[in-house]
């Protein structure tokens, strides 16, 4: 099944004011699907989309952005709650089972009447739990005779969800059976492992999904002490996109969050310890490829030398079959079908991440070939030509991935749960293209570290010496 | 990501007029994902639709099926070519290439602005291959200033895709990552022998995706003559749903085929060879779960006794929790989280399948419960409480499964391509009731032979005779 996601992939790749978990969880299927052409892009011009953003709270505090978009009959809203696996405590998984189990039933409705409800009127509905952000989104038109039961349904569903034993009880079934699943997968069992060295002690450290055995763990009642504490107005940012006056976007707003407490904010995450030395860890697994991810803890979200360091990305392994790493291991040497690297802004120090996957008696030559080419990138910089190339993909690629309502609403999400500016679109060719090749550099040896980076290799071929 | 698509995998487990690529495909996830409380549904139920379908053809001979849905100002369409997997001839995934590629380029179009035009009016599509169905869908605002775009880009993209180069690669190496993906999944690995030796040289042998050596003997050219041989207006059914007119959706429809060589319909399929004997095929797998499929080739659609079976597979592996398979393998003796039992008519004899995933050290206990509990049915047959309680929860649940435009879209779909009467959602409730028990032991003792089974197992901790 093949959808029209393009802008939604783009998005992705840009890690700008995306969820984090679109890019962290990405694999290498869906690193090749964002691979448009960006030269066809550039060949036929999509007009540029003013984006004006407003902004207000709630009556009982909760932060609102809105942008009004006239063009299509329908809203969409985006609700984030300060409330991702990082709120997990010592429950790995808990926000991902809240967000599997919030549509299971309120006082009121049981779980066919709400999917059946929102279907009756044409709406979707869907919830997703990623390290830091908690999200809850609905699609539904614009006419009340479909916005007003929609939101009747969907801001019960937020405030007034029962989480019942009948339906915890499927669903943690089938949250094991995913669980099975990943153990077999050697890219599952990479990310798992990069993330638990990479972070240590850190509430970013598990994985979002849990493990096997802290599922078990798990009570319906630990989900209710934890949609109590932060499903709450002061810890929650609201977005909308649609065909709404600021009047009836205040309305909606009202409406979303009238059935949540005040609270408070979520508590603000430790800073992340860095590596202080490398470290390689392997997991020996029976398959043909071995998957490789190498990375450190990068920088938070706001960090003024995020655009260096993501115009520089571009080209090390961001910007798909023109970068520097798939030129080397890919074209050169045919090394793997795809190589990607990213950085990831999070609340605290999110990742810098290289990933590929190669055939496992390569893997000690692709290991090499990404240490002397991330050691090689970090002396010597970008060229003005690879400079010139890298925005002109970047800028021409960003007016496709605003031209969806559901990809600006994407953005507004993260605008307001990050507290960027609200200029923060318009600015985004001004800010891109002020970046110069010597704030590259600096920027990659300020933040990124190859003699402490974690690698982790999962598969055959390979002797490590510490494991 | 969870998303309310509870009518769909209702309709996925009917199993009835869905594609058949839903049931096929479907794994222990989606299957667990789709036991919804029956019991809730009939507590609340949903109104019965009343769905009246029209039927004639376009003025080059493509078969159309459309019901009015005013209550949503949207429209649904699928079209649908006999041009799945089974048309692949020798070069195995080229139908899945071909759905790939489709939206990658017109003549007029490229990729990037077909993925903007429709982003820009809301509208979503998507294209896929299964083992006889090729399908391409799209949903789209019924305002002409929305419908007519879209349409215009739809049929564009149906009639005229060029299959570029660039892309091609592309969506190559994403195959390539895909398959690599699977030989290390055991249920996918599973899956494809079940497949391989149930058909042997027949056409469904092969995996739909193909296979990482079949990929490679595939050319643009291949794409180009499957494209120019198979969607051709005598080999269509177009099915719409939505707040049109019945003269309007004779325009949509035009609109759609206009583009399309009349042409001929693809050839019958031949019918398949059952299996002489019970065959056992197992792969080494170094994982801890062992999965397990078993089943034989059983009947195409229209076949008479498919209401028995279908009431009697509900009773046996079909109900989820509920069954007797559920009951024996998992509450009684905790050996898997899910199995499940689904019979999936096609043109010709498409699969009886049971599967589960077991700790591999239970494998052999597994199969001795499977072979003994499904003779044990077979002899016995259901007992009248049995039959009630699943003939509720079928018809319990149907109306739930009509109750979206998407989901009746599919059945449409599926009553055009196979030939079913045009009362086939009308009748539905009373073809279900008028099953009895002796029809349902009569049917089974026709149609489902436990010495003649095929039986793969994927995993460790079992020995084999002839491996």
């Amino acid at each position: 099944m093949k959808k029209t996601l393009l802008s939604l992939a783009l998005l992705a790749n840009l890690s700008y004011a995306a969820p984090e978990g679109t890019t962290v969880t990405a694999g290498p299927l869906t690193a090749l699907d964002k691979l448009s052409s960006f030269n066809s892009v550039k060949s036929a011009p999509i007009p540029k989309r003013n984006i004006a953003i407003e902004n207000w709270q709630t009556q009982n505090g909760a932060k609102v952005l809105f942008v009004a978009a006239q063009e299509l009959p329908m809203v969409d809203v985006r609700l984030l709650f300060d409330a991702g696996s990082a709120r997990d405590g010592d429950k790995f998984g808990l926000a991902s089972l809240v967000s599997r189990m919030l549509d299971e039933g309120t006082p009121t409705r049981n779980t066919d009447q709400i999917a059946a409800s929102f279907e009756n009127i044409g709406a979707t509905f869907s919830s997703a739990a990623y390290r830091d952000m908690f999200i809850v989104d609905l699609r539904v038109l614009s006419d009340p005779q479909y916005l007003e039961p929609a939101l009747d349904v969907y801001s019960d569903i937020i405030a007034n969800p029962i989480f019942p034993d009948a339906a915890f009880k499927r669903i943690f079934d089938g949250a094991q059976v995913g669980q099975q699943q990943k153990l077999q997968s050697p890219s599952a069992q990479a990310s798992i492992l990069f993330y638990q060295h990479l972070y240590g002690s850190h509430p970013y450290a598990h994985p979002s999904n849990g493990t096997p055995d802290s599922l078990k763990k798990i009570t319906t009642n630990d989900l209710k002490q934890f949609h109590q504490q932060y499903f709450v107005a002061n810890n929650a940012t609201i977005a909308i996109v649609g065909a709404l006056s600021r009047e009836q976007a205040q309305q909606v707003a009202e409406k979303i969050s009238r059935g949540l407490n005040a609270g408070q904010a979520a508590a603000k995450l430790n800073t992340v310890t860095p590596l202080a030395k490398a470290v390689h860890k392997h997991l020996s697994f029976p398959s043909q490829q071995t998957h490789i991810m190498m990375g450190q803890a990068s920088i938070q979200r706001g960090n003024p030398d995020y655009e260096a360091l993501y115009v520089g990305n571009e080209i090390l392994g961001g910007g798909g079959f023109n970068s520097l790493l798939m030129n080397e291991l890919r074209e050169k040497r045919g090394l793997t079908y795809g190589v990607y690297s990213s950085i990831v802004p999070m609340h605290v120090q999110g990742p810098f991440i290289v990933s590929l996957s190669t055939r496992s008696d390569q893997t000690q030559q692709a290991l090499d070939l990404l240490r002397t080419n991330l050691r090689q990138f970090i002396r010597d910089g970008v060229s003005d030509s690879q400079l010139q190339e890298a925005k002109d993909n970047i800028l021409g690629s960003f007016p496709l991935s605003t031209s969806s309502n559901s990809s600006i609403l994407a953005y507004l999400g993260s605008i307001g749960f990050y507290n960027l500016p609200l200029d923060y679109l318009d600015s985004f060719n001004e800010r891109i293209n002020r970046v110069t090749s010597s704030q590259i550099k600096a920027a990659f040896r300020k933040h990124i570290h190859p003699d402490k980076m974690l690698t982790v290799t999962v598969g055959q071929g390979i002797t490590v010496a510490n494991p």
